[in-house]
């Protein structure tokens, strides 16, 4: 089974910038993350754009549909940041039909020695592999449908809405 | 959905001794791991036996089929080193029934900073809350039916039989 | 010999905040880092303060120089962030006599897999126990004299000013 | 100040077979780690051999000093394993003079996210810019003379002999 995997940026790739000692983005790390876990599923890996998802546009967010709507492959993991994953999940589940798509992130960059978001990806790439047709979040080791879902601002876990 | 982990040791749990330098078993690093990785999932954890699976025995073999046939989970993770990992998948399916039974494991140690125990956790932990009954090995982000994978000995890389 | 390590914060004991996806401090990572480095000196740590050097005002550096000349300890290594390193180091040069004073910081957290934190305290604690007395900054394994060096803002590398 | 590294092996540099589950060198990590350090010295390094320090037999302990003794730089470091580079020192001291050599080493191996190498890594190339001609030990955050050290086998812990 061929999977695509889209990037779009969000906390799975930030880095950090010892000489100013901030946060920013340079290249995904998505092919190191499939490689240190061994990985041995069919995967193409596309960088989208690299941003924070509170600075996504509304064109932004068309491409990430448009890239989904238009690749060959019916799987499809969309690594991008928590604080918008929701509203990019509901544009998808709007906008894209017959295709498994699933949205993941990090809480720690894994350039910080993340573990949540290796945990993330192999968690993603497996309910990619099984679920029917539909738009998902997997986050924390939990699935949920696109209309089921928030993400609480206070702890920083998603849970489902009901 | 309530999960059972079952830890029977393997290379995901082994330790290096600094003084004697040589590998060994401590305590499991699960708990750790689902911290880590910020799962939220309703997971116990109990340790059943910590070797290596060459070691493993046929009594070892029995005290895993008899927990997982008895526990009160229909969904099982089982941690196991990978070399015998296919016979216990064996027993295990031609002994329990009615369960989601998922083995996974890892090639690093976690201990020494491990990826691919951390995938695997996150996809072993996926699919068996999506599988059907049934028993399965989970690893480099694939799923095998426990009559259709072997390891392959040079690469260490699991593979359908088929 | 008695060692003495005043912290202050600086990017060594930066922490990642994982629901607000800022950096921030908490607690210090010496006594963490001085255990990982099997670090077998007769050390005792003190925090004195945990800010960004760039927020160290006039009255910090004068309590950094206060317990620096009260310490019991004629050997003390002070962690700091390095943009003001320089200055700190000189208002402790031209105000403490007869105690061997070293600096030292990262560019790295130490939460974020810092590599650079590990190497440069294991140099300055050991620079510290066979220099003469004065003010010294150890960062990327040299020493500097206080009144001869300077932190290249471009680079983040530290370098003799002569 | 030119700064020569010779590496011979030990916990320092062992690697984790995963196919076999065995400990084995492959290349020296002394490069990887001194970037991640951000070390600035003017340091050379030169693999001399790759072997567990209880496996070094005369003949690599006489390829040591015959190094030591005809390099140009008169400061070296060397990387050895912990079970006799007491040994290796004693060798040094008796067959080489007007030079300063500092031997370290790693209870655990830089691959499995070993701390102390890099400590100890610091700390040599501390040490052996400062400490006059001699044959040194820096081991834990301390230096030892040759002939006033041994490793305690039962803590693997280097201590005074006096």
């Amino acid at each position: 089974m061929a999977i695509r995997v889209f990037v779009t940026g969000g906390t799975f790739d930030k880095e950090y910038d010892e000489v100013h000692g901030a946060l920013f983005f340079k290249d995904t790390h998505l092919p190191e993350m499939l490689r240190l876990g061994r990985c041995r599923l069919d995967v193409s890996v596309r960088t989208l754009m690299m941003v924070d998802s509170l600075d996504m546009t509304d064109e932004d967010r068309a491409t990430v549909v448009d890239h989904c709507r238009r690749c060959e492959e019916t799987h499809v993991v969309v690594t991008h940041g928590t604080d918008t994953m929701v509203r990019t999940a509901e544009a998808l589940a709007t906008q894209v039909t017959g295709k498994t798509i699933v949205l993941t992130g990090a809480m720690i960059p894994f350039a910080f020695g993340s573990s949540d978001g290796l945990f993330n990806l192999g968690s993603a790439l497996s309910f990619v592999q099984v679920l029917p047709a539909g738009v998902y979040i997997a986050m924390n080791g939990r699935w949920f449908a696109w209309n089921d879902v928030r993400k609480n601002r206070d702890t920083g876990v998603f849970e489902a809405r009901t």
